[in-house]
């Protein structure tokens, strides 16, 4: 067994520290994050740490870290209280890595790495066209975390829109049939397969597939 | 296109709205999460809202819900200052998701869902035997969060226990080697196939592969 203690993460070379931590918690969330800046510059950067917060109200919450390219992101989500999710497929998983370059402020993501812009009534932020499982989010609250300087964003679900056929009679999105990928740590990505469905758990009832 | 606006989703049937809403963001992170009681009882749950927070100091975020099972673990991570985090492979997937089950306090989900307890010197937490990515964690910080009544726990790595061989060169863990599975939405898992790995990306560089 390989054992890790905390002071000899402490003294890790930088890189292998990065791609270390970044990997532990396995695969993650990844979307593009579509913004746009008063002017109406959009913005696009893929981003790995959205999280779940809760149905009800819908919150999604998400890292944005300090002195990154993500900081444009940043301004435009507090500039304009509006933002988007996007899932990605497979066929563009190298455009949307492509996004995590430092483009200068002014030069969108969206034309310097081939997505194009999709815009809908009484929302100013950008979602992606070549996605199929897209997010609306309003903001609702910033938690400056002053243990690393990163800001953690908490949005509200204000718009869903999906290609047809991709939302189950329970709501359920299938991701699979999607194509949605996946990453792990900072430059990794999958493909997922189905292992199963399994029924709410209750105790002391063997689990079984649905 | 299947679309959905705010006040949509706020009139769903509630079970539509949390399929739909928890499945949105794509595949997350899947943990089992280990505790211990002051009087060295332990409790496990599956968790998959974790999030990274940083490499350096190592930081890694989640979600705990109120009024739920998980409230048991909230009180002995705050009681104790520390808890686990441990992949899930795929013949133990059904077993993790039971451990969602609202058990009574003092019936450890370890014995009860068929994982066994690991402890190493120095650490009042619970690892998960059976996994081969663990990580220990000590608190740090609680964040409330009064839009919906759940809590961000933020803890700092202190162990990182794998087996052998997971860990490359550059320090980035091999999830497809190691087996982890990944999951969407409340109930849906899932293995998942490498699609590439990619180089740091740069503007006006076309993305590559490494």
């Amino acid at each position: 067994m390989k054992n890790f203690k905390n002071d000899e993460i402490g003294k890790m070379e930088k890189f292998y520290r990065m791609n270390l931590i970044n990997s532990l918690i396995g695969f993650r969330a990844l979307n593009l994050l579509g913004t746009a800046n008063d002017d109406g510059v959009s913005n696009l950067c893929i981003i790995s740490s959205t999280f779940h917060l809760g149905a009800n109200p819908p919150l999604i919450g998400l890292v944005m870290r300090p002195q990154r390219e993500h900081n444009d992101t940043l301004k435009n989500i507090l500039s304009s209280g509006q933002y988007t999710l996007n899932n990605i497929l497979p066929d563009l998983y190298k455009q949307a890595h492509q996004t995590s370059a430092s483009y200068p402020s002014g030069d969108s993501e969206f034309k310097e790495c081939g997505f194009e812009e999709l815009y809908i009534d009484g929302f100013k932020a950008p979602f992606v066209q070549e996605a199929n499982v897209r997010i609306g989010l309003e903001l609702r609250k910033t938690i400056d975390v002053d243990l690393n300087g990163t800001t953690i964003v908490i949005g509200k679900i204000m718009y869903i829109l999906t290609e047809d056929g991709l939302i189950g009679n329970d709501g359920m999105i299938d991701h699979y049939k999607a194509g949605t990928i996946t990453a792990a740590g900072l430059d990794s990505y999958y493909t997922i397969d189905p292992l199963g469905r399994l029924a709410y758990a209750k105790p002391y009832v063997a689990p079984h597939e649905i």
